[in-house]
Formats: structure tokens, sequence, C-alpha cells
């Protein structure tokens, strides 16, 4: 079928290469005039045969807010916008509900797959009312992965997003037991080979799985990590899903930790631990280093 | 070649049946008259040929070091003994310690596989001194999975049940990721399909895994996990796991948060909550409930 | 001082009490007819003299702001609201801002004292413009404490709750800190005395302090606190620290853990072991506890 | 009444001072000549009248078992050992028992007061038998502090050093409360007192305590903590209380998460965040920090 694409970076660009491997055809728009198949949202839009589905692909935030916004005042009852950013579940819902006022249809789908998607196809996480889901089943076909898994319909909009930020939260936590266990690993002086522990564990364990094998590459290239900092960014979705749990009053320790470790890993000192030694200086006298 | 197993519990006895299918002997004593080989230790020691190779499957703890024990004395010089049991990594140590001052060889062994194990094959992280090891690697190549993973010699004794508790603390946090990331679709009221959206991401995202597999599989027979009972037992390695890191001075935060989510989930009552609620009353005036 | 309070609940009654022993004149405004000074919020804004302070003292969230809503409608230029409810920062400067548009001045308060605060002085934490905190000077003198300490002038609007915010994410994680230490004493038999023990640690100790005089309190009324279901609800405001803290990149461990702990005290039965309970019986063949 | 002292280190030494301004006669041994009132353990059990009481105060660990080991071979039945360091509950159990078969009694007090205590009196936790504590409550009634609090014989041998433990198990929750609580202040744009924030909170709140007077007390000397690192040493006891609790099965989430923030802390670079960094990367991506 026809789909437009606003939005032609990393993420978007191999997402149109692999739709038109696929044999569709797609009109790509992107602020960079150089990867723009066309001059503008606009033009995007006539181009398009009616009903129009238009797949937006630019960073969560403002940026999509603002697309979906234009987007809504230049296409027609019947057509279809697709958010397939990281955007937050509370956003789909306003996006759905002002577009469903015009006639437009929202879907909201959640994407995984990263640097592998546009090889080994993309997981897709949807939501949406079931017209335009069916709607747009053609485009999901092709770009999911091959075989029985890696769709699903989750429910209304932004059940897809906020699938896709529960998996990512789970990818925090598992992330994070590798990581602990790896260090711990390395801090005893029991274990004399680390990656090749790991190595073996890709079969016959409980945690063999795809971080692993990942973990196993890294390993390869970098036997203890030396040319790596301690140092890891979040990109949003494991803040929404710890905040999520405290909005639901779900317990999440472990996801919780996880982040918490991230974002202690890019602080050059720590504030809160300033004050546990400035007290442990106050009533035991235990000494306390200063700042170079 | 020829191996004498001692204990011929699930465990035991399957990877004997696993050991003989390879084509080894496998002379297997129990307590259990019923599915015992030969009537007593000694007479197992006596019908294996010099050197000799004696598996020990018996409960961690006290079992496991009695056996040893005894075994230390009814064998002789050139021998090995190989525990295969979930012993801590610092008995290891003393075994292999007091069995090297009779001229006995000792190979410890995690053992990863559980109920699959028969069939797909046993992971195995081992510990010991080099000529042990070689000397049982025909033993450990029947008992692994086909292919290049799944054994690995992770360093003396001591190291293959060390490699094997970080494992379990891996598993632990993993399985953690995916309760929490679950707990919270379902505390929600927007995914309304959860049990096919963790069935999706079996395909194309970064939590892909053995785990996600059983964990599918779990909520097909159970969708809504309505006929189990939310608390789990821990079997010893989750704690040694987070007392070592202790030991260590490494911060475990995900993988104890896990163990400590498995300790509540046993209590019918929490002590440390009826504080909370005994001080909320007395700054705050807020109700507590009485217990029934 | 003239001041109308709205709200003449269990805190907003005592805070009137106090301030009428104090000196000023409070005329009180509450939907419940036998315990209101006046019929309407417009007839209290009357019978104050200009420039009027108006105080409101409903339950935080949507009453509160109708409240302050309703009463932008009714002041005039020069009049000052003050939010002493326990409100989010965030509506604190959306107050703040549409307020000042009209000329009308806005004060928020963190109160800390409980129902000790009538007797004791409540403890203010304060967030507004310099002359508006200027000019409610004499009712905080009123209600603060006596002596130097309880009273903060802590930034401009939002300030005052974002600092009583902290205060009870501190209080949260203070808490959890005794509960489980005592869980710690109960749990082993080591300690024979737990209430002795607790109540020895008034005086000479690192963690002297109210809350371990409030948990005396309550373990000479039940020295084993067999009264009291291990329950504790949480009023908001441990939620949008961490919540805050997420926003703000904070490591926030022990005061999100102490959160947690009250939200799986009120579980029945814990969706997430229920997860990790079916994926040990999956790959280790453990048994699960059926569903009573 | 007459006591022997041992070690009369920072500790040491202060308690002996105490003691004589309590009108006892304090014999005291130290390993350096300079501050010692006797050549040998041996000259100081000499000039001790019977039944003797020695107090141990040297290093936990090796030295305290070392030293309570010669004193057993050189002390008589009827005679008395106190252990005042930071021992560990169950080398308690070991030296009672080791000690009762030769008829010598053994007493171990946790002692909590740091640089404090000289003037102020230590909180004293005490384990051991009725007869042997009695024996030295002369001792006690001088160390302690004045009025009704800072003592309890809390059990058994043991039972002193386990209450001090978990008092510092409290004691790390407590200070990570706080200090959690002032990096969220620091890290929002919203409090601009921050100090003086902290300052108002002694009086009238939920968190009154000393670690707030001891905090307020260091951002006096140090506004905003710019002159201390944000690294904090631990001393072991909460190490053993996160194990304790582990052993007995006791979930610790808010105290261990001090405990690791602590661990954390002192880290230049974290293994743990390497491998999440690796991970990001090799499926996402995600760009590294290369190590300096």
């Amino acid at each position: 079928m026809e789909l437009g694409m606003i939005g032609l970076g990393r993420m978007g660009g191999n997402m149109a290469e692999r739709l038109r491997r696929g044999g569709h055809t797609v009109i790509g728009y992107d602020r960079d005039p150089k990867i723009s198949d066309v001059g503008s949202m606009e033009e995007l839009v006539q181009r398009l045969p009616k009903p129009r589905a238009v797949w937006v692909m630019v960073p969560a935030g403002e940026p999509t807010r603002q697309t979906v916004h234009s987007l809504g005042e230049i296409l027609e009852p019947g057509d279809v916008i697709v958010d397939g950013g990281n955007s937050h579940y509370l956003d789909d819902r306003r996006h759905a509900e002002e577009l469903a006022a015009k006639g437009i249809g929202f879907v909201d789908v959640g994407v995984s797959g990263g640097v592998w998607g546009l090889q080994n196809g993309y997981a897709l996480m949807v939501g949406g009312d079931d017209a335009h889901v069916k709607q747009l089943m053609p485009i999901f076909e092709s770009l999911k992965p091959e075989g029985e898994y890696g769709f699903v319909h989750s429910g209304p909009a932004g059940a897809g997003h906020f699938a896709k930020m529960v998996h990512n939260g789970i990818e925090y936590g598992m992330m994070q037991a590798f990581a602990e266990g790896y260090e711990l690993l390395k801090a005893s002086d029991v274990v004399h080979n680390v990656p090749e522990t790991f190595r073996s564990w890709q079969e016959g364990t409980v945690i063999q799985s795809w971080l692993l094998e990942l973990l196993n590459r890294a390993l390869e290239e970098d036997p203890n990590l030396e040319r790596i900092r301690g140092r890891a960014d979040d990109s949003g979705e494991g803040r929404w899903t710890v905040q999520a749990a405290v909005d639901h009053a779900v317990p999440l320790p472990a996801i919780s930790a996880s982040l918490f470790a991230r974002f202690a890993s890019r602080q050059d000192d720590s504030p809160a631990m300033k004050v546990v030694a400035a007290l442990r200086k106050q009533f035991g006298g235990h000494p306390v280093e200063p700042v170079a």
C-alpha cells in the first residue's frame, strides 16, 4: 500500500527501506531536504491516495506532538496517523481523542528492533481501534519479523506505547541483572575466565537470551570492557515505567534500582554521599576525603 | 568411561540416564535400595576401576559435606570426587584442600538444566585443577548440550559453584524484571491483551529469552495465573549471591531486590509494615487495621 | 491579624484554634454548616479587612484547585491566598501565575505536626514572594513551634510544598529503616528483649529521634504489635518524591524501597510473585501453591 | 570497682577516662607502652582483685579473637571478660561457650556514642548471663548516659553486638534517607535555601533527630558540602546486618540500598555500568564513552 513517512532518521529511514523492500510505496518527508521526497508535509498529504496513512517517526515529546497536531490540520476524515516514536501513552490518548473529533484515526506503535530491525524485522506493539489497525495491517506485516511473533494489537490508543514502555522497563531490569552478575564475577578472585563463563551460558542455562548473546559479542571485542566507561544513559521509557508504577501503586524494586544505577553512573560526585560522609565525620570523627 | 554416581534423585537419576545414553557405565548408589545399584558406598568404590571418578549429587550442605568426607576416607590417591550439587564455593575450597592432602582430586560442577537437562543437555560450570578436569572431560562432553556452548572450566576449586551461583543471581534478577513488568501491565487498564503482548515479544525484541518462552508457556496454560499463589521460594544460591556481593563490596541492588521480594511474598503479615503502620498512627492519627 | 480559614477539618480546625490562642481573629468556612462561622466563601471574603489573607486547608488535588480558583474570582488585588494543604508543587506554580495576573498573592505552606501540632506548634515550610510571606509572618509566628526552628521560607511559589514533599520522603526512609531493623530483631532468636532494646536507644545513640520515641510509645501499648496489621497506606507525597527524583535523574533507592514496601503490604496476592512462581515451576519443576 | 581495660585507643581511652571520673579504678593495657599502665596482659591480670573484670576494646575480628583467647588462658574461674568492640555476634557465642568451659564469664557490649560518649555517656547494649551482667553493673552505670535510657541487657551472649549491629543498620537507612532528600532538594531548582530548610526541620517535624542536628552542624560549616567528596566507607556492621537479614529471610530493601550506595560511591568506574553501556551500544547503536 502507500504510506507517508515523516522523519527519515536512522529509525524512520530504515523502516521506509524495509517497507519498500516489502513492496510498498513510501513517500518520505524530512526537514532535511537532501533525504526528503517532498518539500512539505502538505505536499506529502496531497500525493497520497485517500484514505491516507501517515507514519510519524520523529523525536518523542514536543516534535511528535507538533507533527501530529499539524497533520491533524491538513488530513481529512478517514485518514489515519501512526505514531511510531517513543511517545508517552498519555499523549497517545490525547491525540486519539482530538483526532477522533475530526474523524481522523490514530494508532500508536511501540517499535523494538534498533539497528537490527532492517534485517530481522521490527517487533511492533500496537494501540488503537480495530478498524484502523486492520487498515494498516499490510504495513505491519512487512515491518514485523517473519514467523508468528513480533506483532501484537495490545489494546486501544496508548496500549502500544504502554506495552513498549513496559518492554523497556523489563529490558532495564535484565540488563542490570547481567551487569551485577558481571561485576560480582570480576570483583571476586574465584572465577578466572569471566568471558568464557558468560559465553558458556548461551546454551542449557536459564538465562540464555539475546541480551546474553550481545554481551558475549561485546566481551569478544573487549574482554575486560576496558575501552568503555561505566556510564549509561537512559532514554525516558525507563523513567516512565517507574512513574507509571508509582501511579498504579505497583512495587517495582528491581527496575527502579536499574534506573537509579544509571543515574548514579553519570555523576562525577554524589551529593547524597557527601551527606553520608559528612554525617560519619560528625558523629564518629571518621575522616572525609576532600574534593580534589 | 566408568563413573560412580551417589544420589539418584531427580537430578542425579536423569544425569545418570543421559550418561548411559552417551555410552558411559554408571554405577549408582542411593540410600533408597530400590533404585540403588549397590548396597553401600564402599561397594560402589570397589566396583569402579582405578583411577576412580565419583560424582556426588546429594542435597547441598551437610549431606554433601558428609558424603565427600566419607568418600575421602575410602578412595585412594589418583581418584577424583566431583561435587555436582549446589554447594557453597567456600565448601569446595575446603574439600579440595582436605582431599589434596590425601592425593585425591576434587572438582566442583555447577549444573543448570533442571527438568530439561535430560533431553537438551546440562550447562556445566566447572572448578578444579586442569588435570582433574581433563580426566573427566568424557563425562562433561556427554552431559553438556550439543554445540559450542554449555561448558566452561571457570577456574580452580570453587569456581564452578561460584559461577553457577552468579548465574542463579542473574536469573533472579531477570525473573523479577519479567514479574514487575507483568504486574504493571496487569495493574494498568491500558493494555487489554497481556498474554498476547508477552507472546509477541518472543521475536524482534531486546528481551527475547528462554525465560520469556517459559512465561508464555505458563500464560498459555493459565492466562491470568489465577491458579498460582504469588509465593516464591528461594533455593539458597540467591542468598549466597547477595552475601558474596556484600563480602566483595559489590552493589547488587536489583538482584537483592529480587531476593527480598521472594522473602516478602512468603509472609502472612509483615513485622516491618506493622512498625510503619504503628508510626503513622502515632504521629498522624492514621487508622491501623486490626489483626483479624 | 485577621485570617480567613477555609476547611475546618482536623488540621484546619486545630490550626484555627492555635491561631486564636495566639490572639488572631480567624473566620472559618467549612462545607459543614455546624462548624462554619459563615455561610459561604463570599461572606467570608466580605467580612475580612483588606488586604485579605485566606488560608485554604482542604484536601489536596481537585478540592484545593477548585477552592483556589473560586477564591481568585472573588478576592481583590493585594489580597493573598495561602495553600496550607498537601498540594503538588507544580499546582502551586500554576496558581501563583494565574493569581499574579490578577494582582493576588499566593503562598504555599507545607505543614508538619499532625495531631501534635496544636500543642507543640506546626513546622512550616513556605514558598512565595518575600512581600507576601512578610505580610503573613504574624500568622506563621503563632503557628510555628517556639524557639528558633520550625519555620523556613524555602523559595518562590512551590518551594514550600516541595520542601514538605522531600521531608515526607525522608520520613518514609527513616520509618522503613526502623521497620526493617525491628523485623530483623524479631526474626532472629538472638535479642530477647526487643521493646527494651528499642527503648534504650533513646539516649546516647546515633538513631535517637522523635520517630524512635513514637515507636517506643507504640511498643509500650502493644509490645509485639500483635494488634496491628502490617499494612501501610501512603499519602501521595512519597509517590511525588519518587516521581520528582526520576524527573531530576536523582537516585532514590532507599526512599523508593520504602514506598514500594507499602504498596506490597497492601496486596493480598502479588501478581509479580505469581510470575516468579510460575517460572520456577516451568524450568525447575518446583511446586506452586494453588490459590485457596 | 576495679576494671582492666585492654586497648586504650580513642574509644578505650575515653571510656577509661569516663570510668575514672565515675570513681572506678581502671588499669589499662595497650601495645603502645607510652599510654599503657602495665607492661603486659599478665601484669594487668595480676594487679586486679578477684573476681577480675577485664574489658577488651581492641579492633574487631582477629585482634579481638586473639585477645579474648589469650585472656582465657590467664584468667581464672569467676573472672569475666567484656568484649566492648564491634565483634560479630557469632564470635561472641563461640567465646562465651569456650570460656564457660573454664568457668570464666563473657559479656558482649555494643557501644554507641563515638566522639560524644566521653561527655554524654555511651549507649550500651549488653549480651550475657544475668549473673555476669549484674557483676558489671557499676561499670555500666558509669558509662551510660544519665537518665533512664541508654542501657539494655538484650539477651544472652551475642545479643549485645546483634542489637548494636541492627542499630547501625537502622543508622545506615536513616542517613541514606537524609542523603537522598538532600540530593533531591539540590537537584531541583525549586528550593533555594537548602541549609535553612534542613535547619528549620529541627522542631515540629516528623524527622527531628540527632542525625538531623549533625547534618545541620555540617551544613553550617560548609553550606554546599563543597569540601567533602561524596565517598562513604562502611564499617562492617552494615554488611553484617544485610547478611544476617539474608540468613533470616528478612526483606531489608532500604538498609541494603544504603549499603550498596556506599559501595558504589567508592568506585572510580563501575564494572556493572560498563556492561549496561556495552549492551546499549550492541542493540541500539548508542554511543559509549571511552575510558579517558
